[in-house]
């Protein structure tokens, strides 16, 4: 049993240091990091560092398909990226030290063909057997539209596994009426996915919508849990400040993670606040300080609260 | 018969272009442009749009590596490039559309061993046959001193070849004591290259220590060549505004097919000033202004001068 990443537009990420930062200038750099990026990848970074079995999947292609899966193997996480005849895109991120500011540049990703989602759809398929939890995360690349999207959560369903998904607003209605078991939209998702600006309206409406549990990340509010039979929200009294980059995949991990051990909402929420906080005291997006986490689980504080 | 251009730190530049630059931000790119680069590379892609025969090698590795001889295949440039155990480094270079202003990233190139640097000096004696040009033109990368940059512009010459180098203020007097045809510094590198603030004096110093032919590019004050008998300005009456980036590759571009020709230096000069101009004109590095380049040939003012 394990937990399966789809990354539907992977990247190569890189990250620039730079002293400062200034516009129209030429600034040489010292030492470069590339790592694997996208949300699901992330997720997946998260995951691995907690022990829980991952596999991440998706597709890629070209010059840094090649070094994206590299640095998957690097990591020790299992691969089972399709290759494609695609390029897959980097994103670039200047980080300034003298402000902390990381300023970022994401490329917008390779255009996909209805033929290579479909192969992307049937590995996804055969390794979204019962027992396993199959995560979709991220951004869709140019080709891929939300139907599409929502075609492969029903294939995940289908296949036996529970599927929990992180996509932006615009792609998420179509995500719903496909039935995952999970959707986590932050407030502005929420807001875009419904038109409704207050989030336990808008996460009522969704979970009526699609029959999912919808788990909202609200930023220092912390996290908002509606099932079609209770509903908790899940907040630390004193948020952490930091970089919020990553939160939102460390929520994911969390929940994925609960769902493959069989834990309650109640518990798979705290272990969700907590280690969004934890990710939000970690300077880079995948990273958690575990410190903080082990010591944050017993503050969250859990409420049952009716919408 | 051609020109070689040797890059000892070849690139794949990137280049993003965006609205505004908000540094702190996330910047969504539409189209990634990605092109070889490298002074030795602009100044072949500058060569070829003239019609020069031009061969490019170098030591690349990696992606990057294979993605930048793609780009040359697809120029239809000679590609002589030596495949080493090396990432070849990139570039990203961000356009700001609102202000107009390029803001470059370069990452630092990988480091060569002593080994690598051999295999590529046997590829480029093996090239420089009498009859052809050698340019050697850009930054060093990690490991590769000036020293084996001089053993390098030796061996081009024991090989028969006039070898034209453009290289930075500090790599420069170990080049001119490998004693080249031709080297081409601007102000700055002359005057770091020598101590001396006055270019004249500072070119005339150079030459003398080496026996070489110094071209500088002085901006807007055009060229000024300095060879063992005589020396000579070419300027425009009204120099051009507009992106300085390539100017130099356009000297040396010019140079070369020069002496590839036979030509003289007045002749030499007012091309490499007429070059020069029509590239500030054009917005990327490597490439010219054609109309621009006819129609200010007849308007370089050519002087000899005496030091």
């Amino acid at each position: 049993m394990s937990v399966v990443t789809v990354t539907p537009n992977p990247a190569l990420d890189l990250t620039y240091t730079v002293e400062r930062l200034e516009p129209g200038t030429v600034h040489r750099i010292g030492t470069v990091h590339s790592r694997p990026g996208g949300k699901g990848l992330n997720v997946a970074r998260v995951l691995h560092a907690l022990d829980v079995p991952v596999t991440v999947t998706g597709l890629v292609g070209g010059a840094e398909g090649t070094a994206l899966r590299a640095g998957v193997g690097e990591l020790g996480i299992a691969d089972a990226f399709v290759a494609a005849d695609i390029q897959t895109r980097r994103t670039v991120n200047i980080v300034d030290q003298s402000s902390g500011d990381a300023t970022l540049f994401n490329e917008p990703g390779p255009r996909v063909s209805a033929d290579q989602w479909a192969v992307l759809a049937d590995r996804v398929s055969a390794l979204a057997t019962a027992g396993e939890v199959v995560v979709v995360s991220g951004s869709l690349p140019p080709g891929v539209d939300p139907d599409m999207l929502g075609d492969l959560v029903r294939a995940i369903s289908a296949a036996g596994a529970p599927a929990v998904v992180d996509v932006s607003g615009d792609v998420l209605p179509a995500v719903v009426s496909a039935a995952p078991y999970v959707v986590k939209p932050n407030a502005e998702e929420l807001r875009a996915a419904t038109g409704i600006g207050d989030p336990r309206s808008a996460a009522r409406a969704l979970t009526e919508a699609g029959g999912c549990v919808v788990v909202a990340s609200l930023g220092p509010d912390g996290l908002l849990a509606v099932t079609g039979d209770a509903s908790w929200t899940a907040r630390l009294a004193k948020p952490l400040t930091g970089n919020p980059t990553g939160a939102g995949d460390s929520v994911v991990a969390a929940l994925s993670a609960g769902i493959l051990a069989g834990r309650s909402w109640p518990d798979m929420l705290r272990d969700a606040c907590a280690l969004s906080a934890a990710t939000v005291r970690a300077p880079v997006a995948g990273e958690y300080d575990a410190d903080a986490y082990a010591r944050l689980k017993p503050a969250v504080e859990i409420h049952e609260v009716t919408l």
